[in-house]
């Protein structure tokens, strides 16, 4: 991939500051990308980054600026004065300030604030106060507003004079008195079209729009629904009050896969890197999993209690419990995972129950059956011939089998109804996952094979 | 969230459908949104469903053709004449016809090449010899081309000629001759300029940019890392033969992430959707895992035969192999997972290594000690004294408790590992998640369990 030639451009410009060749500096890192100038400044040290974003031009650097980690954020911020706080404030789109004042300490945001324009601070703390999974949390503020009496060379005009500051120009929201959303035009519409039609003319009255208290993942489905480049956010009273881009759009669904499959594993979601969080940080996501997964698996541990007297007349059974609850959590979980996605992408909804344990039992049927076979199989020339271990004998090793075969319904039932059942009643149903089903099948199990081995074995 | 009343239009359509007011289906139907139509259309039986499918606009036909399913796409195709078969390939954009061809049967593959215009079929075929998993293979031709001495004015004047066939108008790219990619240049740029500018002096020569082979999932993360609507595709001449959209990007990262969630349970990916997918398909999918991880238990069971003698001494440590294995294996998958989503985000690198199994370690104590300590009370008071199973001992607690710090100790440090190592050298590391974690740490655990009692208990 060509993304620019940055390494070889980050070892020339740190030979240049060694050299303090600053307007070169200047010249060069002018012509990159934001993203690859941030990344390039987090590998220098505090003052060194300081003096190069200086340099930078005042649009660049407040791009630079909402490319940072919230670390290198806070350094900046506390290296700059007050009056270049403020130029960088005002110049970041309304979304990116919300986000990075979510992130800093009290005191830096007050500073913050205070250095604000009123305006600035109007719209800052009105954003502030979306819930964090609300689709108010990740829209902006800067879209292009249109009158519907607008001719097309009006619109392009007003697109002109205002586009500068907007956070797209490519789809312009139509509105009425008090902001009230009727009709949505794109940049294309308006270009193709002559310059004397009235945008009320041109413009689509079936808006896509979402409200500001939507949760943001239904948001990020519905760009991928659509194929949208932006969506304008309404209030009760159908008043536009922001609008989210694709870009942000895409940051909420990377944030909530990661989310998903964090809780498939039983941790607690973060929003911090893994790497930027601390130890204690990573301990607190993970240890109450843990807890109550191993305060659970007492159950499997008195269901072995129950039957020492048949395992210790059967020691060779004991041998097979881990395969046993091994191959139910692995195919518990699979059925559960596939599930679980299917459900957060809206592929399976809680109606189509029927039609998926049925497909489940039908799989499970298969798998139950081919797995059985080669398991006798293994057990018999394996463990018994190879291994020469004798007190495996053929109901020993039917005992396996016929408990496979049930383990295994058992497990792709569990695991494909728990999720969905999960979600019916309004839980995350990616907490159904693995971990869970592991816990409950291998009880399940565990009761299966015994009471399989006290039928056929007679203990 | 209010995404246009469909539901009931769905009914009132139906209703009149029943009337046949064909008419006026034609007119409330070509006010809706093309997803929502062909959601509507596949309600319907295929005969309905293709005679309102022919009221369609012939541009709303064609969206809403490449807005449905396989198999709905199909039995349209079986029942359109060819006429109206070329109409719709034509109009389709190319990215879009390649991606319906490619799930075809072949025999309906060539009565559409055949139908199609010599240039079509030529674009297409190109299309279609990328490799499924390359830029190429996602990328399409309509885009629109500028060269370096346009001025503005006659820059916007080929853009509304030429932009109703492409798919985006936003992002143009400046060519010399033989297609030679030189710089790139967006709507806004344009519309922020005066007519007069050349394009050369405002265009961006920092093109980022993508070769035919790479891989579409590096493709969709620099989508995510710049902030892109769209991206050029090159080839190794740096000729510009196609681009990438960002709503073809975002599929990309939705299939990158549920194939990643696929493998990390153990699950070969699918191309299709769950609920279209046949019970042999599924069974395929997870058969060949399935028997793996069945075979590989043999381990575990090996080293509980060879312990045979000391647990039928001390019995009661039984009851213990499942709480052990199951936490062994959570802590572990809780780790890998951790790993291998930073790894496929793109927040950790192999260089990490030392980083992240310093970090581990802390954690893996924090979370050791918390769950013996827990875990050694909880055997006192529940198993000994409530249960009053006189054969759980203080030293066996201790046996459990020890084993737990060690267990989730070596959990962590395989769980962390294993997916930087795997990819090292080339491998997907969501391949290294729960499933394979959870079998090597049964073993693993196993051996702790028994070596600490044999060693405490002197048995």
């Amino acid at each position: 991939m060509d993304d620019g030639a940055k390494p070889l451009n980050s070892d020339e410009l740190k030979n240049l500051l060694e050299k303090k060749q600053l307007r070169e500096i200047k010249i060069k890192i002018s012509e990159l990308n934001e993203n690859d100038i941030a990344a390039f400044l987090e590998e220098l040290d505090t003052e060194k980054a300081t003096v190069v974003f200086r340099l930078l031009p005042k649009d660049l650097a407040t791009d630079v600026f909402a490319c940072m980690s919230i670390e290198f954020q806070k350094s900046i911020i506390d290296s700059v004065t007050d009056k270049e706080l403020v130029a960088i404030i005002e110049d970041l789109a309304v979304d990116d300030a919300v986000d990075i004042l979510e992130e800093l300490p009290s005191n830096i945001v007050s500073k913050i604030l205070n250095a604000a324009t009123p305006q600035t601070r109007k719209e800052i703390n009105q954003f502030l106060k979306y819930p964090d999974s609300s689709a108010g949390s990740v829209m902006t503020s800067e879209y292009v507003k249109l009158s519907k009496e607008y001719t097309v060379k009006e619109a392009l005009d007003v697109i002109r004079k205002q586009g500068v500051d907007k956070e797209t120009i490519y789809t312009c929201y139509v509105v009425e008195k008090s902001r009230i959303l009727i009709g949505v035009v794109t940049l294309k519409d308006l270009l193709l079209s002559h310059d004397d039609e009235l945008i009320e003319d041109i413009m689509d009255e079936n808006v896509i729009k979402a409200h500001t208290l939507d949760d943001k993942e239904e948001v990020s489905d519905m760009f991928n629904k659509y194929d949208l480049l932006a969506l304008p956010v309404v209030d009760k009273e159908n008043r536009i009050v922001g609008i989210v881009t694709v870009d942000d759009a895409v940051d909420v669904m990377e944030e909530e896969a990661t989310e998903d499959i964090e809780k498939m594993a039983a941790i607690t979601p973060s929003e911090h890197p893994y790497l930027r969080s601390t130890v204690f940080e990573i301990w607190k996501q993970r240890i109450p999993w843990l807890m109550l997964l191993m305060i659970s698996a007492t159950f499997t541990g008195m269901i072995l209690t129950k039957f020492e007297d048949a395992l210790s007349v059967q020691v060779a059974l004991t041998a097979f419990i881990p395969m046993l609850m091994d191959t139910g959590g692995n195919t518990g979980s699979q059925a559960s995972v596939t599930i679980i996605r299917g459900l957060s992408l809206g592929d399976i909804e809680f109606s189509d129950i029927f039609q998926v344990i049925w497909k489940e039992f039908r799989v499970s049927i298969l798998c139950g059956i081919t797995l059985a076979a080669v398991g006798f199989g293994k057990i018999m020339l394996v463990d018994r011939m190879l291994m020469g271990n004798t007190s495996i004998t053929i109901p020993v090793a039917l005992v396996v089998s016929i408990s496979l075969v049930f383990t295994i319904i058992i497990a792709k039932f569990v695991g494909c109804t728990l999720p969905m059942f999960a979600k019916k009643i309004g839980f995350d149903p990616a907490v159904m996952a693995s971990p869970f089903i592991t816990t409950i099948v291998d009880a399940l199990s565990l009761l299966v094979y015994m009471n399989v081995a006290v039928l056929i074995l007679h203990i």
